[in-house]
Order: C-alpha cells, then structure tokens, then sequence
C-alpha cells in the first residue's frame, strides 16, 4: 500500500511469488517482510548451512509431489542458520503446490491426499476498535454481514489495564449478539506474564468466549501451560509464530493449547502444514488456518486441513486492504449456509491479477560488490 | 573472504555491528546471514509486528544497564514477525553492552552482575577431515597445541553411513590421546531421525565422548529426549540453533540434554544469553557458549557465565578464516593452565581492526523504489 499504518494489520504490504516451470505457473506468498524475504533468497552464501535459498529451487525439476518435498528438505538442509528462509520457503512451496495443482489438473488438497473437501466455518477476523464504543459498531456490523463467528484482536486490548479489556469484551459480545462464536485475540501482549493474562480470564468465561489467542508469544511453553490449568478454564488458540514444524509439535505437546493455529504462509508452506494437521488430528487438537491477507493465501491455508471434517472453524479476513483484496481474481465467499471451502480448481484455485496489482509494485534494487544481484521483475 | 566454500566454517563472513552514542562506540557481530540481516534492520515497516530493527534502535539513550533492555524487548515488540530480527538484534545487543562497558569503564561480565571472572576450558572446535585419516591427523595437531579438550564436528558425520563415522571416531580419539576431553557434533545430520542416531551411540560409549551434540535440528523436543533415554547414555549438548529465550527454555525442559550451548550472536545479544545462562543455573543443566567465528564474537560469548564457576567448559574456535582472525586486535589466548578468560577490559575488551578490514569489506547497495535506504558505510 502507498502508506503502511503502525496497526496489527497484515495486509498491507504483500510478497507473492511465481515459480514457473515445464510451461507451468504456479503462485504464492510469504506472510512475511518481503525485502528481508527477498535478502534471503538471493543473498551470498555464508557457509554450508547458510546458503541462499535459491540454491535449493532454481532448475530443479517439478513433477509430482515428492519434488516438492525434496525442495523443502533442501532449503532445512542447506538453509537453517538462515533465520529468515522459513519465511521465504512458505511462499515458494505454496506456489510450488499450486503449479503441481495446475499441471495435474488437481485442487491442492487432492494431491495432499484429501479425499473430500469439507465446509468451513469462517470467523469474520478483525482489529479491536479504538475504544470499547468501536467495537460495539465494528460486531454490529459483522453481525448484519451475517456471519455466526468472529474475533477481535490487537488494538488496545492489554495495552491499557483489565478495565479498558472488560469494556471492550462486553462491546464485542453485545455487538454481535449471545449466539455467535466470539474469539479474542490478545496478540502476545502479555509476553510471558501469566499474572497479567489470568486477569482476564473471568471477563472471557462472563463472555461465553470460544477461545482466547495468543496471550503470550509463540513458543512461551510454560506461560502457555499454567494459564490452561487456571481458573475459570478458557481454551487456549496459539502457533500462528511458528516457523517449522517442531515449534508446532512443542506448542501442541506441551502448551496446554485446545487450537493450534497454522499460518501456511509463515511455517514453511503447505507441506509443513499439512504435517502440522496430521500430529494435530493424532494429538485431538483443534487445527485452524491463521490468514490476515489475500485469498490466495487464504486458499493456500485452507489446503492443509480441506479434507478434516471435525476441524471446522477458519480464519476468514474481512478488513483487507485494496492491495490483498486485488490479488486473487476469485474470491472464497461464505455460501448461503454461511460457510466456506478450499476452491475445487486446479491448483489453489485463485488466478492473480497480475495487470490490477502493476499499480502497487515496489522496484527493488539490490546490488553487492557493484554487481545487481536483485532487481523486481516484470509482473 | 573472497571464496566462501561449502563447508561448515561459519568464519568465512563476518557481519559487524557498529554503534555510536554520546561519543562512545560498541561494536558487535551477528552470526548470521550479512544480507539478509542488513535487510531485516532497514526494510519498509509491514505492520504494526513487523517494523525494521532501525525503529527500536536509533535516537535512543545508552546510559544505564535498562536502556539496554529496553531497545531488546522494543524489537520483541515491534518486529516479533520479523523472522530474522533476532539475529539482527543480537550483534546489535552485543554492540550496545560493548558501549556502555566502555562508556562506564567496566567489563560486560560486571554489568551483568558477576563479581568474579572465573577460568574456562577451551575446547579446539574443529570440522572433521574428509577422510579418518584427515580426522586423526588434525586431532594429532590439536593435541600438540596442547589442548586438553576438543571437538570434531560436521564434514562428512552421519552422511555415508554408521561404518564411516565409527571410523572418525576412533581416528579423533586416538589423535588425542585417551585423557582429552572429547567432544563430537552431528551438526544436525539426523535430522528428527533417532533411530539413525542411536545407532552412533555404542562407537560414541566407547571413544568415551564427552559430549554428542545436536543430532537432531534445534527444536526437535521429542527426539533429542527419546535419546537421552537410549542406552547406553551419551550426555547430549545443544541449543546453538535458538533465536530467544523461549526456545532455549525448552531445549533445557523438555529436550533432556546435559549441556545447552547458546550463540550471543544468535540468540538476541548478551542479554537473552545472560537470561538462559541463569535458567541453566536454577535448572541444574551446564551452559556452554557456541562460538565459531571472531575473538569479538568469542568474547561477547563468553560474558553472560563468566561468572558461573561450574560452568568450566568454552568452544574455542581453532580453525578461523583470516578476516575473522583480523577482526579483533587483541586475542583470547589460553594461560599456562591452558585457560581462557572474558578480557579484563572496558567492554568487550577487544578493539576492532578496522584497517585491516577494510580489504574485506563488501559494498552493498539496497534501493527501494529508486531511493537508496542503505549502502556499506565507511569503515
């Protein structure tokens, strides 16, 4: 976007990336920091295990799924004391996905091995107004959009005393009426401090909240597990920090956690989701996608879990600036049960608007000894 | 260097952090991708989580031990999406302690609150040679030098198969002699594999290994815990691989290892390296500092336990490149005792070379939409 607000907002900025090969294109995108992401693919190598990820992409060969795998094996192998490469690698296996998808003329979750694609059920995901007054406004309205769950987020909550939180959380409910599934998102604005999250827990339970997200920052095991065993008892959602799969598992094996929350975009792709869901499933932990941009990553989230009846709830973006908005030609729309689904098209499904998003794209030059080794390609 | 090779010798690049404050300077090391960090500290905010580390950093007081905490939990708070800011930060963390050691005329270790710099064993650590033969000639030096620990690590471990490795094994032991403290480093071959790393575990007994480090990549709870209980028992050294504090306080609940070996230049500075070294204290594990680059980076290394008198074992990097042997003027050399200690200096206690670094620099050039937001400074 031409101006980036400092809000919790996801959106605003975006870094896709194409693969093309065998005549074959596929899309993704990294929720991530896109000229660090960038850094990271091309940057020099610094040792074996620090090379850029590149190395592990460019001129492979892309016909079936064990590719894939074997290119995301690659970048742990030869990229893992490059802190950022997870990132980066999530946006190119989900393209890599996408292009397979396309090629065998399959939606994603087939070739994951799902056999049906089962209805979501979209929470309409959103800021905390201002003040406890906008709040109100912004669950009325996403009550009159019609949609039967909703969370709130960030913004001010824990940022200002319990007060301030309770009103806030009694604006949320009242706006959105006592039947929708309402869930509250603390943004890690507690760190690791239990004391701070355990004051709100009686205003969560007086709420009916269906869970509370992320009080403590990813991977704060401890401070996780000992607000899971406090009084009154709220379910705990948390992992969208996640970066690999072993931070998932320590999140779901010792953090005391009902929901693990899977951001495709972050944990290195679709692969390593869809691992995530499988130890979920084996764990009896809910698995929910975490997406705060476009629908294609939207899509590419859904992909993971399309095919696991029980695991019903979705993260659905409703706030999403111009430039998210653009990027996918095809929207995932809630039907008239007011559900949704991984789109049943080749591949993710959700073609980009390559000639809508030429307005938005950033020129990056980066050069290292006087020799371009980055420039942003043409859309 | 000018040929950077494809082996596991993290000196062959050097990312230097510089800072500048109330006419002091500090200078600290990143052991970190250079680019890619570069980007992380100077790239567009992407939200309200995702701002460069530039905005915690400049403009800002280094008068006292707080200001220091401050800058670290303001990039916890404003760039936790930022993958690699926790590199970033740690060279920058480094830098600052380095500053204010100066500025009040106290080495960091007495900042930190230790009264006494107590002695530490320097153990040669070093990549195994391509062949057994390489192995023991190396180790057959090491023990010349007098050193009465040392490591071998990477190069060819767990890549060909158990016959290889038992081999090297042998070959180090054997070039040492039966009374040095020997440590050996999968370097993370095995992946989450425990099965492959059992089997090592009978030749490791029998060379009397001191230490087995990482097998498994860092995270992997459940497999370095699984093979802390195989028989027979080989004490397990990790944790070089976390980026905070988090990490590492599950690597030392839940991995089941003897010794954690946290990198300052990794881990987010001497901060969180002082934090995990007093966790190491209360839970009764032995801290070890990771270092296999400058005697900078080897001194910021060794500040947050010099004062732990139980924690007597320190890597000592043997095998560094010329740049990362040129960065400091001053060296960490092992007494008659064959010893090492922090320096008993202001600061770090090492003064960066900066003309002999000069033919190393690298010029780097970043543009965003035609404005130059970094080039290499001065040096």
């Amino acid at each position: 976007m031409p101006v980036v607000f400092d809000i919790g907002d996801g959106s605003q900025d975006a870094l896709l990336v194409r693969i093309r090969a065998g005549g074959h294109e596929g899309w993704g995108e990294c929720e991530a920091s896109p000229l660090t992401s960038i850094a990271s693919y091309i940057c020099p190598m610094s040792h074996s295990a620090c090379k850029p990820l590149q190395y592990s992409v460019e001129g492979k060969n892309i016909d079936a799924v064990e590719d894939i795998k074997r290119i995301s094996e690659s970048v742990h192998e030869h990229s893992p004391d490059l802190l950022q490469s997870d990132h980066t690698l999530s946006g190119i296996d989900i393209a890599l996905w996408d292009l397979l998808g396309k090629k065998l003329n399959e939606p994603v979750y087939h070739l994951l091995g799902h056999k049906k694609n089962f209805p979501k059920l979209p929470y309409a995901s959103q800021l905390f107004g201002n003040t406890a007054e906008e709040t109100f406004a912004k669950a009325r309205n996403t009550n009159a959009a019609g949609f039967h769950a909703v969370k709130f987020g960030w913004g001010p909550f824990g940022k200002s005393g319990v007060e301030p939180d309770i009103a806030h959380l009694a604006a949320a409910r009242e706006g959105i009426g006592k039947d929708a599934y309402l869930m509250i998102d603390a943004g890690t604005v507690f760190r690791e401090d239990v004391d701070e999250a355990k004051k709100r827990l009686q205003a969560l339970e007086h709420i009916n909240a269906y869970w509370f997200e992320e009080p403590f920052i990813s991977g704060a095991l401890d401070a996780y597990k000992k607000l899971s065993l406090s009084d009154p008892k709220i379910p705990l959602a948390g992992g969208e920090g996640c970066n690999n799969f072993v931070q998932a598992q320590a999140m779901i094996e010792y953090a005391g956690l009902n929901f693990i929350q899977i951001d495709a975009g972050r944990i290195g792709g679709i692969s390593i989701a869809k691992r995530v869901a499988d130890l979920a499933v084996a764990k009896n932990i809910i698995y929910v996608n975490h997406t705060f941009t476009s629908h294609l990553a939207l899509s590419a989230s859904l992909q993971p879990y399309a095919g696991m009846e029980q695991h019903l709830i979705s993260e659905y973006p409703v706030e999403l600036k111009s430039l998210a908005q653009e990027i996918g030609k095809e929207k995932i729309i809630p039907d008239n049960n007011g559900h949704i689904y991984a789109p049943d098209r080749a591949g993710l499904g959700i073609t980009v608007n390559t000639d809508r998003l030429k307005k938005y794209l950033v020129d990056v030059e980066i050069k290292v000894k006087g020799k371009q080794i980055y420039y942003t390609p043409e859309l």
